[in-house]
């Protein structure tokens, strides 16, 4: 791992790292948040917290633009946020759409033709990431969680039920949260996963939670979604993701909040309730 | 005016504006955010803070990075950021430096061709924006403050010096104190300003302050800054502020970090004990 870059920050440091991703099979860039706590020559573990970005959005995006670093040096919490997609992999076509390709990972292996030899986001975020978060970095990783926005959200919602015993607490900002009922969803399903509607539900947080037997998250998940959001309507389906959760029994607090939309400035008037809400169950 | 945008923020709003400017004489942006107290019907003026943007920055840079509006709606406070310098005006040149033209404008009226034309940041922050802050928008006129980072600190510094009826309180980021003995502030003065060091010595935070009958801000002025800082020795000079404040009778908070460096991780840092000495002070 290369230290790119790192900054004092709330009594901790903001750090930028690249590496050569054995998932991805180029290299990668991530930025991480680690509290004074971890900065010592001990061996302290920390709780860890994975932030996934939108469409569009770097592994900058979170830590310049969220304001979460104040609330998990209060916590003692690690941050942890990658980039959204491989880049340099000159795909055929990567660079044509702002929704599909580079900057636009969606957090699936691609199993279709050129995605598959690059794309490989879930991998990438929740073996490799998860490993180097809780080894090489000094996050705990028995008090691991995750979050994210839009695209990042559908990835926080989703990974944390393909890998519950990797994260143990979830929250999402506006995510998509039906992906199979709209287009983002569709199109970066049937450019990566190929046609097969099966394959797509086991990427699907609404068709997921559906099919839980027990509730994955006992303790709760915590979504917030901008009743201004110009995504909202067509893109993001948050109510059906509240109507599996009510199948599934899984406790959710989803808020709806008048005048905000997708943007960061929405992101930063509710971080602080995020961070507590992993914090609590970390 | 032109609203050219307006997101839900903390419980107010953070709102883009372009609007020709009559001191600049091309269209200039700002940004503004206003606290719920400020989005009434009636006739409710709140406490303004205007923030001055270091050089290349933008009327953005404040609003995405600083992590001010939180705390400046805890305070009921109004934020206002104005871009670094005209743009548009294709003055031969204005692009060839990324300290000096555009970005540039160091709140300072220029003298001399060809950025005579139109590099009027004083009198754009100071009176323009100051009277649009107070009549078309809700800031009170008696309850304004001013701060600001690096060319933006020395513009908050001077400027509250210059127009102290305007600003009654003042705080910096790692200001350029003492532009006359570094070379950001020769290239400007001299460029801006012609040859003449009685011209530069008005234009100086710690020339001014040295020549001060009594103290300026007698409840104090607050200037943070970060130790690991790369222009601390070269450009910044707050010892020369630190001097000047003394010979004055100027009480000055001047806190040095260990760690921090120049950038929006060291302001985020330290936001909220800036927006709480003006809030004191307003």
């Amino acid at each position: 791992m290369e230290l790119l870059a790192e900054h004092g920050c709330h009594g901790g440091v903001q750090r930028f790292y690249r590496h050569h991703s054995a998932a991805i099979g180029l290299p990668m860039r991530f930025s991480v948040f680690l509290p004074k706590e971890a900065l010592g020559t001990g061996t302290t573990r920390v709780p860890a917290l994975f932030y996934l970005a939108g469409l569009t959005c770097t592994e900058e995006t979170f830590p310049i633009k969220a304001d979460a670093q104040r609330y998990a040096a209060e916590h003692g919490m690690m941050l942890i946020s990658p980039d959204t997609s491989p880049r340099g992999a000159n795909a055929p076509g990567e660079a044509d759409s702002w929704d599909f390709g580079v900057g636009a990972g969606f957090y699936v292996d691609a199993t279709e033709a050129p995605w598959h030899m690059h794309w490989h986001m879930e991998s990438y975020v929740a073996s490799e990431l998860f490993a180097i978060a809780t080894t090489e970095l000094p996050g705990d990783a028995a008090r691991v969680g995750i979050f994210g926005h839009s695209m990042g959200g559908h990835g926080a919602l989703v990974l944390a039920q393909r890998y519950p015993h990797r994260f143990r607490s979830v929250s999402a900002f506006a995510p998509i949260a039906a992906p199979m009922k709209c287009p983002w969803g569709v199109k970066a399903f049937s450019g990566y996963l190929g046609n097969d509607p099966v394959r797509w539900a086991e990427h699907d947080a609404s068709e997921l939670m559906t099919g839980q037997d027990a509730p994955p998250f006992p303790a709760g998940i915590l979504i917030d979604q901008g009743l201004a959001d110009r995504f909202l309507e067509e893109q993001l389906h948050p109510e059906a993701f509240e109507a599996a959760c009510k199948v599934a029994g899984q406790p959710l607090t989803l808020r709806r909040h008048a005048g905000y939309d997708h943007g960061y400035y929405f992101i930063q008037t509710f971080i602080a309730d995020h961070i507590r809400h992993h914090a609590a169950q970390l």
